[in-house]
């Protein structure tokens, strides 16, 4: 229950803070990323904003239509305001590691679209490197028929181990809302250039996108057990 | 007639010089690479040769299959010896353009995983500069959420104009094998430096591949007219 309260403080802080009026807001993935659309909803109701909202997911755009907010997509709207998304660890340089979920994808796309990217996360997420706190790697989302070559390169380049992300509700791999595989790094080297490490592998043929999100976020607030909110910026 | 010629001469001559034994066989796509498909076939039945042929597209699967050749995948045979591929232009540095026929992401995977790639192409493929002979531009393989994101940023920082690419058979956009979109890029500068340009794109979030290969054509076989072979190495 407190790590819910910590998301929600946090969720609620960064809405209030950069939503000041009418808007291109991206929503980002994700179970902290539900509290920012429900104060988001709350606001746009009472202050009778005009927000548009770009999905980062098929998750985030249920969301979008569950609370009646107004739908939105690149196409129309390729310049996003402010971008708000939750984030699996978030090191003391503000690089983050995303796509626990599988989203990484399009919440880069979105992200790279925005004026500014927030993260909003519970104290969990706040790591001093990447790798302290977050045990499940770094994922690169990959072309199926790449999977075992990028497996390959990438662990004779940069060491640790490399796993095919499995499905649990389907026999075989998750298959990402792109029709993509996701490969799980668990990298050993904690001290890696995370900027030069994350362009070499994106520039691998067959490499669709890497959860690495570098020099992307402007500013990240992080709800605590006890409903307090840190704010880290760059 | 002549121009058929000219395919057929520069890939047979590419197949008996690079295939010399057993070996994992990497099978590009195009009108040029079915004359190479049909020397191999030549071969392997007559040298009893063990060929692990890779293709790049549901084209030359399908080649592949027709010749009773044996069809392999990358994620048995992530290590290929040699791909052979054609080229919608070869500048006089071995930069290529590639993806006229919409392969270009997995062919530069294929590419990407083996030892030696080599090109096959008739004499209006040879070119000094891109952009001198091939007039359709530099194909960019992008995630369909994202074409107008992408389009925008390219133009302004590259300039030229782009186009998505329409079908003829459907109604809307070409999707490639992966369920992508293609947006056309026809650059203005000529002078560009292609390696830098083309890393800058591939990095953009939503790019998932660009139809440049720098530094990745080891050789290049142009057929000529009067059925006579041109040679380029790096």
């Amino acid at each position: 229950m407190s790590l819910e309260k910590a998301k929600q403080v946090a969720a609620y802080r960064a809405v209030d803070e950069f939503v000041k009026g009418h808007c291109v807001f991206g929503v980002g993935s994700g179970s902290t990323v539900v509290y920012a659309v429900q104060r988001l909803a709350e606001r746009v109701e009472t202050e009778n904003l005009k927000v548009i909202c770009i999905p980062t997911s098929f998750q985030a755009k249920q969301l979008i239509i569950k609370y009646n907010l107004t739908l939105g997509e690149l196409e129309t709207h390729p310049n996003i305001d402010v971008t708000i998304d939750g984030a699996d660890e978030v090191d003391s340089n503000m690089t983050l590691i995303k796509g626990g979920g599988g989203c990484l994808l399009q919440e880069k796309i979105v992200a790279s679209c925005s004026k500014k990217m927030i993260v909003i996360a519970d104290y969990t997420k706040d790591s001093k490197k990447l790798g302290d706190r977050y045990k499940k790697g770094i994922p690169i989302e990959v072309i199926p028929m790449a999977y075992v070559p990028i497996k390959n390169k990438v662990v004779a380049m940069f060491g640790g181990e490399i796993k095919l992300r499995s499905a649990i509700a389907k026999a075989g791999p998750v298959v990402t809302d792109n029709g993509n595989f996701i490969l799980d790094w668990m990298f050993t080297n904690q001290d890696l250039d995370w900027e030069k490490t994350s362009n070499i592998i994106k520039l691998m043929p067959g490499v669709v996108e890497i959860g690495l999100f570098v020099k992307m976020c402007e500013k990240a607030y992080f709800g605590q057990a006890e409903g307090t909110v840190i704010e880290r910026s760059v």
